[in-house]
């Protein structure tokens, strides 16, 4: 029963550790500098430990962020889209997620986030892992997408905050279907429409 | 120097007793319902000292909300805007204060009420401080003046996130008037755009 020293105790404390440092190196690292083995190494666990538990790095993200789905089956209808249906198609999949049964842990998990001092896993979510796959194909003229992926989640949390977190009626009640109407138009501009400068 | 019974405790603790029995009656009963009088009434002092103290009842709510300037001598600007010129004038209004020395404490402010477990502040702000002076202008047709403001509030407090409290770079160092560039279209549908349903 007694652990060797320098490993942590046990298996049932394992998986907890692995979460606890995958979110810290997510944090301080981003997404494509933090890799399985490294989490591992930190943890002091096997890498194949943490595959057994969490599956892909991706995997490991969303549990560490405590996301209730992963992000990139979520958006993969976006990633997918035309690039002139990116407003509809991005409003479409995060409305059907944030209106779901998931809205309470998405809710959670965007206001301890902010509340917290550090905004290191937040940004490694919004930029590299939602929106990155999709900044290549923004980046129209060349060096504008990144610039586009952020005032897209400007608009993106803003509703988050505004109708789930802060529940201001009318718009907490309106039907899915009209806010994506009407937030669509915003960000396919954010998308595809003319930068200034 | 020992107080009456049922009397805080001297004049210096005085301000700082209004102050927070302020900031709890605005969360809980909102602007307009919440009084100078029943403010000094619930904190046991004389309403003449909350006046000396903090001036008007906006005085009262900004130095409450820990808020650098007055939201509506900010707003005054966006209030006499005419129509067609709302989204402009709101974007210019608002990054004049956010990229002034002020910014620091109005992202301390966003930031703590966030995080706060309660939203009544920030609804009370945003929804009645802030915007109420347009709700009645941007009205048409009849009873979409709320839900216009709230579509306004997701764009406002979007980039106030990404921009601010996040800091997400190329956003956060892009000069003030090609942020209002961008986000004015979006903000003036809004306000006086074509709605769904």
């Amino acid at each position: 029963m007694s652990p060797r020293p320098g490993r942590r105790p046990g298996r049932s404390g394992a998986r907890e550790t692995i979460l606890g440092t995958a979110r810290e190196m997510f944090a301080a690292n981003g997404f494509e500098r933090t890799t399985i083995r490294a989490v591992a190494k930190r943890a002091d666990v096997d890498p194949a430990l943490v595959h057994h538990y969490f599956g892909s790095k991706v995997d490991l993200f969303t549990a560490s962020i405590a996301l209730p789905v992963d992000p990139r089956e979520v958006l993969a209808p976006v990633y997918e889209a035309p690039l002139e249906d990116l407003g509809c198609a991005l409003a479409t999949a995060l409305l059907a997620v944030w209106d779901s049964p998931h809205r309470d842990a998405a809710v959670a998990m965007f206001r301890s986030e902010i509340a917290g001092g550090d905004s290191g896993l937040i940004r490694t979510f919004l930029l590299e892992v939602a929106l990155d796959p999709l900044v290549a194909r923004i980046d129209r003229p060349a060096g504008t997408g990144r610039l586009r992926a952020e005032f897209v989640a400007t608009q993106m949390t803003g509703i988050m905050l505004v109708r789930y977190v802060l529940a201001f009626e009318p718009l907490a009640s309106l039907p899915s279907e009209q806010v994506v109407e009407v937030i669509a138009p915003t960000l396919q501009r954010y998308f595809t429409g003319e930068l200034p400068g």
